[in-house]
């Protein structure tokens, strides 16, 4: 295979080396089930708990307030409808935000026409920031859950969740966060952030697909979503899935041990592509805050292009990149995050996202910097709507 | 390690080398988000509808009623939850046995408690085989749902589910089973036998933990379970485990391919396995029907003792087995199984499941009977109640 540039760790990341290495015995040898009561299944018992050990602290938790999950998905389908069921009878309202992933946004629908909730979404300003104010007079006497991302995996804005953390805390009300792009990325203590529950994946660490947890506060009494035995202490029923949760354990005892200067070299180089892109194609606007975003993150809309076309074209020239989220791809609708900034459709249409990691170099990114100016030049030479406008302007 | 005869299959099974080797390329170079749009991404979904449809075949399906799950349990709990909110409007009744997995009767209880429904919970009789006039009798115009698992995880007892599809079928009601237990090990087709919706799970046949599936029949019009992303067709969200998938698939090519002779194999042996506990341990029932069983299935329960210090000792042996479901391990109650076919608890609680895989040799099995008979032997010299047994007896 050829040298693929992969700006799309948003999407995505590799499975490390020695998460795979890790997770290994797990499939043979250490095959039990850690329910059983001989000794070579209950060894397992114990890997489990050391996973959940290191991603207890790596957001400031205790070991038991973490439960694994098969997905972010999952997460935050558990956090959200749980917390509906448990609090019903206090209130049967719900705030969220208008830029949620449709992990959150699609429960809260289902919560509304299935279960008979109501939800109030919260605008974000030009930059993908929460409006707080709103958010505060959307609160009401039957207000049980405000559910707010830590990080928008599109335009890559971090909410100020300490502020929302104090909000629901004053009023009552349990407060979760999706945090699958924050996790790792970003400083979180949930102490210190008020944070009652929090759900991430594990791959976006470079751990595998299809594993997640949510954390849940101690005292926090929600019931189980997927019901049967009586594994994670009676909370998530199902044979726990012993390899990814090793690998999960190992992928974030890695990336909190150099997440400090891996985020610096990401940040200096996203600096780096943004400014760039700004000066060097016009007709250009960075979308998100130029300084509350993840460190990896760079999205971009371009006047006059689509960006299905030149999302294809940085393929043939082996950059692999999206125009939001990937799970939307496919779709001709335009992003919901990039409409709740205000973008008008059409340039919406014209996005892309690039999502690093800490294996791009700035070769890399020049590379990537020319093909994207070669590919934007050509695209809006075919553009009626860039023809349109050359020729109004010239007038 | 030293050599362990493992006859805990039902509790979980090895991953196959050959399905280990089969996920690693999809961790490493083949990692990417069967969402996105760039090439080498985009193969990955051609990985998993290979899969799904290697999977279809081995139950006569079509490729696309296949939906991929975080676990057996999960995929219980969709066809469920997801059936109850679908009809509920037509009725709020649904129909199971006393002898179900927890995920099913967990999920049923969630049901009558948060939702509303009504649950009728059928007999089994002596050998665990549903009471089908019971069932029939059971039904109303508010039934919208049967779910009777296939075969029976602790006992093995297989039930009769082309009988019940008809039945199902004549009155109009959905058909679930829970084929977690039988998938792999005896013939399935969901349309000769009329079922409309199927669990399974991969590490009960050499898979991975972690990954099921869920066969939902074209045109039986249920909702999602996990809500957000479009992955699955729209109805499961959650990035897809790519190398679960795969390696799933791989682990039904293999034993679809060899299901014929390693059932008969695993049969012959089962057989001479129970025909020596039976004859060579005194008091001692089998518990189960004796034909109408899963080929690897055998539960004994020996009277006087406790199964928990049998399986210790067995353990001390290098023999892996187990009481029951391996998900109720650490609970004082006796399995809800043993006590649905009519054994006082205190025989319940001298039980004892084996289950085999196709590397089980008659040796093993030999090794096996002579340590089962020396150690229900010293429990029971140490039994108070054997004893007594004794005593009265040859009074
Ligand atoms: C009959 C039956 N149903 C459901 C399950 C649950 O499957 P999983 O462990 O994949 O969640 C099991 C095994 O644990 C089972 O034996
Ligand atoms: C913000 C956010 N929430 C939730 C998810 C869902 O996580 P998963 O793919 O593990 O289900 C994703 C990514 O897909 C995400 O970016």
């Amino acid at each position: 295979m050829e040298k693929k540039i992969y700006l799309d760790n948003a999407a995505t990341t590799r499975t490390r080396p020695e998460v795979v290495e890790a997770m290994l015995p797990y499939f043979s040898e250490m095959f039990g089930n850690p329910s059983s009561i001989y000794e070579f299944a209950m060894q397992n018992k114990k890997a489990i708990d050391d996973a959940r050990s290191i991603i207890a602290k790596a957001i400031g938790a205790e070991t038991n307030e973490i439960y694994f999950t098969g997905s972010g998905t999952e997460a935050d389908n558990w956090a959200l409808i749980a917390t509906a069921e448990a609090f019903e009878n206090k209130g049967k309202h719900i705030i969220t935000s208008k830029i949620e992933h449709h992990a959150v946004l699609h429960t809260c629908e289902y919560l509304q026409k299935k279960r008979g909730f109501e939800v109030t979404y919260i605008d974000v300003d030009e930059f993908g920031c929460v409006k707080l104010d709103q958010l505060e007079k959307a609160i009401r006497p039957d207000t049980i859950l405000i559910s707010i991302m830590f990080a928008n995996n599109e335009i890559g804005t971090i909410q100020p969740i300490k502020e929302i953390g104090q909000i629901a805390k004053k009023h009552n009300i349990i407060f979760h966060t999706d945090a699958v792009q924050a996790f790792c990325q970003v400083d979180i203590d949930v102490n210190e952030l008020g944070v009652d529950l929090l759900s991430a994946s594990a791959h976006k660490v470079n751990g595998p697909k299809g594993i997640g947890f949510l954390y849940i506060r101690k005292g926090v009494r929600i019931g189980s979503f997927i019901h049967g035995g009586a594994q994670e202490r009676g909370r998530r029923a199902g044979t726990e899935n012993v390899p990814y949760i090793v690998g999960f354990g190992k992928a974030v005892e890695i990336a909190m041990a150099n997440m400090k200067e891996r985020t610096k070299k990401e940040t200096e180089l996203r600096d780096y592509l943004i400014k760039r892109i700004l000066a060097e194609v016009p007709y250009t606007r960075l979308n998100g805050h130029r300084t509350k975003r993840l460190p990896n993150n760079a999205n971009f809309s371009f006047q006059f292009i689509e960006g299905e076309s030149l999302l294809i074209m940085l393929d043939m020239n082996n950059i692999c990149a999206s125009s939001g989220s990937a799970c939307t791809s496919g779709s001709l609708d335009p992003s919901h995050v990039l409409l709740a900034i205000g973008l008008p459709h059409e340039i919406a249409h014209g996005s892309l996202r690039l999502t690093l990691n800490d294996e791009i170099t700035y070769e890399d990114i020049d590379y990537t910097v020319e093909k994207i100016k070669e590919i934007v030049y050509k695209l809006r030479q075919m553009s009626p709507l860039y023809e349109d406008f050359i020729r109004s302007s010239a007038r």
